[in-house]
């Protein structure tokens, strides 16, 4: 198998032993097996030398005596037993490994670095790929996988969506998937992965560069090991798809708090940001960007250019919206004479024909319809944020409808399409309204510095795709992929 | 009447005539009808020449034929027929009067100037002050007075709590409101400036600095006629309680952008910002920061140094945490080695006792219980930022409320209380029980980022009324307040 069909078990696996399963509900190895039969429908085996079944699955003593073939085996079993069930699963030929428990390297005990030591060596010596240990395995919601011990009753899991998310923190990686559930992002696939003992940033990063389920590859790290191959991952992937960075030990006391967390090299921030920049990953400063980021870049194409037209019902979040456009280095040029005139003709006397575009709190839906007609055909802006005001008395639950429909239609005529972004701050009706429009495709944001954020990071996308030459095919691809969807 | 006595009016009128009130839905004199009658329960008074009711309430030809007195005139008529309300208004003997009419000084019109212009000179002439035109007027939970028009299907009204709004922007102001009743924060006081003919920030700031409902004025501006006015308000304050303020038109563009919203000369940012700094007001750079720290000083003490100890069940997020405070120029100390030694007596073995103290996700409840008591205690923080993951197996539901007790208890004890903000990332279930704690008076953000920059105001205000000797009367007053609450 390629290092890729590999990978592959760990996302796609026809069949799944639980080793260290038990009937014990306080124990991670119930809530494993019962979080995983709860939606994945391939083979599942509880692996557990006491008991004849679990949770109404018959139970195998150890993998050997599983009937079938293994494509994925999840371990939880105390620290100690773990090298031992890693050589059975390579006696059974199982290729792919997740290790759950923790007691390796990261408590900093020699014992603990021994046991991960001889896991290892004996999955390079079975051909083993081995995810963990101390980390909580996959999610892949396409098919049902879920290796989390985390109980249903206290969190959510989110819906198959385009966005990949790996982790090297567990706890971080699992409130991120609860948050994601709330607030209606899908993932494709989620990898929390712990010690890295040897299935890595790269890896993943080599594998979900050609996951068509994968528009956006999210990260969340604290100290990369092996420098030059995540380099070299990143450079082939970032001009096929977007990689979002999260990169923990900006400061040397973050620095210090990585060592006692995951004992990583954490090393000095400036070399990761030029290698961030080198090689066009682009970086996210906290959780609430990453995924304002992401969310951005999985639904719209990216801008051509740094030009951004502002769209506004209030004129307030007008101006905030410049101000934190410029501050990210984004134009918000002056629009000409015929675009202004243009403008001025169909929208209200008291309305700003400049940009921002204020309609102000008097518009109704047409006037938006019109003012955003005239922004993306003028070739004057790359780019718009517009930020619709729903409790506004002009405008009507049909503005999400018809502003999606028209938008749709006018990309689809012009050579380049032009990405929009939205911000609409507001409490329950807006939120809905929201909803339906991010549902269509439109990213929206409860702030205009954050769809301002959102912006910035599909100009600079566009930039680096335009830089290395893949920014017609990015973009063909793209439309292409949202046609279908 | 004094000055404030007057400012009074616009906030508790035992009598309120709506000018321009009308039956026709549409029509914003109705909505405005509509949404005072709803919850105001003093007298109201529709005035409009051509009905005898609206809404069931006896309409009046004029404000002369009321019969009693109006504390506050609500004038929604066209704009050139205010400046002869305003005079009838005086000759009444109405002092208050909000102008929610459009068509003034906003237009840039000859016109528009001269209504404003005639309005400013007979509200002089009658010792009348008015708030407005082109506004949305006010909103007083506490006695159920809202001026605004906008319709409540589309939108929700915040609960009564002790941060004061002051907004120049209506729009703005508005999904501010509609926002803040959904985040559950509670408004003192609502006030739209509009084109500010006549009562300004100054005015405000001069009234609510005696204003027992407010604990934090929070502020929209985009620019401030009255310099040294203003200045000089802001000094008076601040020693006394935040102010907090969005100051929009940080670049030249959003400078440009609101010469064509209010018209307000904008100035130099930096003049703005020196100002600020040197008035002791806490610039936000955009909504989340104008509320996420207008929270955490409306619920907390001020910190006493810069000292950030922070408490976490994930690493990951004590890592970001650290990164986030270190940046905003906040220390986050090595603990002693008696406070290490504590703390590794009383935590887990795979627990890390430095600063970030990281239970880690194994903890239960008595680990941050423990840890949270010993790090108060220890004198070597100042503030603390708590970052539970309620999904983590041994967290009970119990840990909100023993928490709250736990601190409670120790900063009575304490001559100096240790402030404490939570950050807590996840879905459902984790929202639920930050609101429980949010309601004990621990501010609880979405991500640590947010935490950091809240705590960064504590930490910010503590200084500032350290620098003018008023930190220990700031203290007292807001430990008497949380006392009573």
């Amino acid at each position: 198998m390629s290092n890729n069909e590999v990978i592959e078990k760990f996302f796609y696996p026809s069949s799944v032993a639980v080793v260290g399963a038990s009937r014990e509900p306080s124990k991670v190895g119930y809530q494993l097996l019962h979080n995983l039969i709860a939606k994945y429908r391939g083979k599942v085996y509880p692996i557990n030398p006491k008991v004849d079944e679990i949770l109404g699955i018959k139970a195998y003593p150890n993998v050997n005596s599983v009937p079938g073939t293994i494509d994925l085996a999840v371990i939880s079993v105390p620290a100690p037993a773990v090298p031992t069930v890693v050589e059975e699963c390579g006696l059974k030929g199982v290729k792919s490994v997740i290790i759950i428990s923790a007691g390796f390297k990261e408590l900093g005990t020699s014992e603990g670095i021994e046991f991960e030591k001889r896991i290892v060596s004996t999955a390079k010596r079975f051909g083993i790929r081995v995810i963990g240990p101390n980390c909580m395995g996959v999610y892949v919601p396409k098919v049902g996988l879920n290796t989390t011990f985390l109980n249903p009753e206290r969190m959510d899991f989110p819906n198959h969506g385009n966005i990949a998310f790996i982790s090297q923190s567990g706890a971080f990686g699992i409130a991120v998937l609860d948050w994601a559930a709330m607030r209606g992002i899908g993932i494709s696939k989620f990898v929390s992965l712990g010690n890295k003992c040897d299935v890595d940033e790269s890896d993943l990063l080599n594998y979900l560069v050609s996951d068509d389920d994968t528009q956006v590859i999210t990260m969340y790290v604290e100290g990369v090991e092996k420098g030059r191959e995540f380099a070299k991952s990143l450079r082939s992937v970032t001009t096929v798809k977007p990689v979002v960075i999260l990169k923990a030990g900006r400061s040397e006391e973050g620095v210090r708090a990585i060592a006692s967390h995951t004992g990583s090299l954490a090393g000095a921030d400036v070399v990761y940001d030029v290698v961030f920049r080198q090689f066009g990953a682009i970086r996210a400063m906290g959780m609430d960007e990453l995924f304002d980021i992401a969310l951005s870049l999985s639904l719209q194409p990216p801008a051509k250019g740094m030009n951004v037209g502002i769209l506004t019902v209030g004129g307030g979040s007008g101006v905030m919206a410049t101000d934190a456009a410029v501050s990210l280095g984004l134009k918000v040029p002056k629009l000409s004479d015929t675009t202004v005139s243009k403008l001025r003709k169909v929208l209200l006397p008291i309305a700003s024909p400049y940009n921002p575009v204020d309609v102000t709190g008097s518009a109704r839906d047409e006037h938006l319809l019109q003012a955003v007609e005239i922004l993306t055909r003028s070739g004057e802006v790359d780019i718009i944020i517009w930020i619709p005001y729903f409790m506004a008395p002009g405008i009507s639950k049909e503005l999400a409808k018809n502003f999606i429909t028209l938008i749709k239609s006018i990309n689809n005529e012009l050579d380049t399409p032009i990405p929009i972004v939205g911000a609409a701050t507001g409490g329950r009706h807006t939120a809905k309204l929201s909803t339906i429009i991010e549902n269509e495709g439109i990213p929206m944001y409860p702030s205009v510095e954050r769809a301002a954020k959102a912006a910035w990071a599909l100009c600079k996308y566009g930039q680096w795709l335009r830089d290395n030459g893949t920014f017609e095919e990015y973009i063909s691809k793209h439309m292409r992929s949202k046609a279908t969807n």
